[in-house]
């Protein structure tokens, strides 16, 4: 596996070989310093867009493993005194960095890099515009395979602005080669049509879909979109998009809630549910780490090199 | 012991062995790598208000100790996303940290926190409000004690602002039961009369009491409560409250100058006396870092677990 | 060694000592935690000017001689609360660090510091207003060294603003103390005749001299300096001073282009200059690390206190 840049281009079994790889990094959590997996390995974080949190957890995921992670991101940076971002790129190549976890606005911009970078330098993409944020996806996608025990035949609703949001093309991808069944929900105005190439089912009303769903997974309102008049107000969306206490009882027994933070308490979801026992909003934070450790593991550990390296010594032995 | 949220609750014992504790690593200084008490141990620090200094002198307690500090103060964070304080720290909690030391401007911050975190994830004032700022108190009342070799007797006088000041609060609670006569002295729109209920001397006139003092705190001025009316001209401030050549000369023979950074040199105190033999602003930072260690070490460290541990198989032995 | 202030004070030999431990740090590069050989040893970083690139060069240079680095630069610090400069690194020395990186604005700051810190505390100028960058010297000596093999009978012109470059400065006492001829060329406005001094040719055309030169070092363009109508306008100085690929035909055979960045493409040189095979800029930003390196080693190792002892026990069999 080289750079991890989408879920699209990603083969289901790949896919399920970092869960099942998430799940042995899941139980490691605060033994810290015993997987030296990566030791001496050097991770740059360069967010363009801010995130403390997508940031930090890529920062544990590291150190658990014994890497270390410097973050390059500008604002005090480079960036700012107009040096370009491959520039950029290439200057942290050269200092000898072994992977870059990059966010940027722009879509592509993940892809951008590997084309100018080294391959030796690995390519992870923290969420590119409003293209795909595959680890976010990976995260999602594991938190509910651990609690089904598998993924082929659910029915999982993302419900929100599907059009800007990078988390629910993540989601889709991996979600529908993985076997299940996707229900993207939203306001006309935030649901492209397009969207059912990606093999999914589009609905506007999510009382109407809720009694099939096993998992909502409730993609975070961003503000900003509003000044755009494609956005309903915060408390029509409430009303309309809102999981809430009454909505939860026509809900499928049995169902989960995600939500990928920071969450807003009264918009996507009322403190009840986000606090409630369908909820399993903080599992994800907790699977994240363990998630991008298992990504980390498979671009930057040894590993596969070692044992392809064995697999050659054990052939001229033959 | 759970938890440092005040010196207000914390048993005179408790405080004299965190003293003595700080003394076992207060020679541990510049040999980092040695004592690892706390490998493998992740502490988020989450600073509401900003302060490099303290942050820092946390920091290196950590790594001395062999733990991680990982900085969620926000900024760049959720928290500027419109996430609550509560559900920072319960991702905080759900990605494996051991411990957050926080600071707020509101009073009572930290205690809320472990109202909603799991008993695991220990929690550390780091100055909330105008409430109490624990490990301020206690390097200052560890850096009296190495020079006189104990509290009991001794007459402190904390000078300034008392009113708004948590170092003042942190220090009154420590010192009185540590048996220490304690006089706050400053402006009387700045003294509240309440404060005699925690068993303090009440002045306004330095230079009445300075003869008496074992040791002079001298409260830092925050210029930005100039506005307030409450405060005199910085000029007045000076000359009434700031310590300087000739009021060292009315001073006890062997009183010793303590102020918690970063000082106003000119306002609270001269340079001559800031750079003074009676000084010991410089030892109070570095006993900070040794105090620190002793707290994390106290709040993180398996040893009372082991030592439990240990007593429990002992018994089954009977 | 003490200190590392500029490369105006450094003799040759200690110059040529510390480009000879480059060569041996530069292997070392991903293998990071191979070499302990500043394990327990904590630098602090202290930049009154922002550079996101440097502070992480020396970062990472410390990190992979096993040292860590702290961030004590100001914009969140107690420097904004109105601190002194002397009192922020005497809080500093007091909390037990071994070394400070320092960038100002004023010249001469890092000697002042030296003034005031203890002898054990080394302190490593990164920058003081325009006066010198010795590491940045260092790092472009040592990469024309290694592409030529020796320092001596080479040309060096340094092209751009000469009056403000502290670049240029170290370039300058370190090249000509080598034994390099060294041409400064710019606009007259920003050559200050005086520089003659320092044994150096000044130029103004800089197609006049080109054919002479082994190394062209193109300093960087300081937009903000356009305000004080020394400048030219960016077209004018990228068609008088900017390397491009015209200009590269004129050149001697063999020559390299060297640029300390960020680079401003299409100012100091085009795209296909930056990109192409005379260029070595990245060579300059790994060849930073090995440098710093082994300035970090020579400044805060123990080697040469154990060599010492060493010395003296055979001595006292004798």
């Amino acid at each position: 596996m080289n750079h991890l840049l989408t879920l699209e281009a990603l083969p289901a079994s790949e896919i399920s070989m970092l869960l099942d790889s998430a799940e042995d990094h899941l139980g490691v959590g605060r033994e810290l310093p015993k997987r030296k997996t990566l030791d001496g390995v050097v991770i740059a974080s360069l967010f363009f867009e801010n995130s403390t949190r997508t940031k930090i957890s890529f920062g544990l995921a590291a150190r658990r493993l014994g890497a270390e992670m410097l973050d390059f991101s500008p604002g005090n940076s480079s960036t700012s005194k107009g040096e370009s971002f491959i520039d950029t790129a290439k200057n942290i190549e050269a200092m000898g960095i072994d992977a870059v976890v990059v966010r940027h606005s722009s879509a592509g911009a993940p892809k951008l890099l590997t084309e100018h970078l080294q391959p030796r330098v690995q390519v992870i993409n923290a969420g590119d515009g409003a293209h795909e944020h595959p680890t976010q996806g990976l995260l999602d996608i594991f938190t509910i395979r651990r609690k089904f025990g598998r993924i082929a035949g659910l029915t999982v609703a993302l419900v929100g602005d599907i059009a800007h949001s990078r988390v629910a093309r993540s989601n889709i991808h991996g979600l529908v080669k993985l076997g299940a069944h996707v229900i993207v929900c939203g306001p006309t105005t935030l649901v492209p049509p397009a969207i059912v190439t990606l093999g999914v089912e589009i609905a506007h009303d999510l009382d109407a879909v809720l009694p099939r769903c096993d998992v909502v997974n409730l993609l975070r309102v961003q503000f900003e979109r509003q000044r755009t008049g494609l956005f309903p107000s915060v408390r029509e969306y409430a009303q309309l998009f809102g999981m809430n206490g009454i909505r939860m009882k026509h809900a499928k027994p049995g169902m989960w809630i995600l939500a990928p933070g920071p969450i807003n308490r009264g918009v996507e979801l009322t403190p009840d549910v986000a606090d409630g026992s369908h909820s399993v909003i903080l599992d994800q934070v907790t699977n994240g780490i363990a998630v991008r450790m298992a990504v980390l593991a498979q671009l930057c550990g040894k590993e596969t090199i070692r044992n392809a390296e064995c697999g050659m010594r054990n052939e001229s032995k033959n």
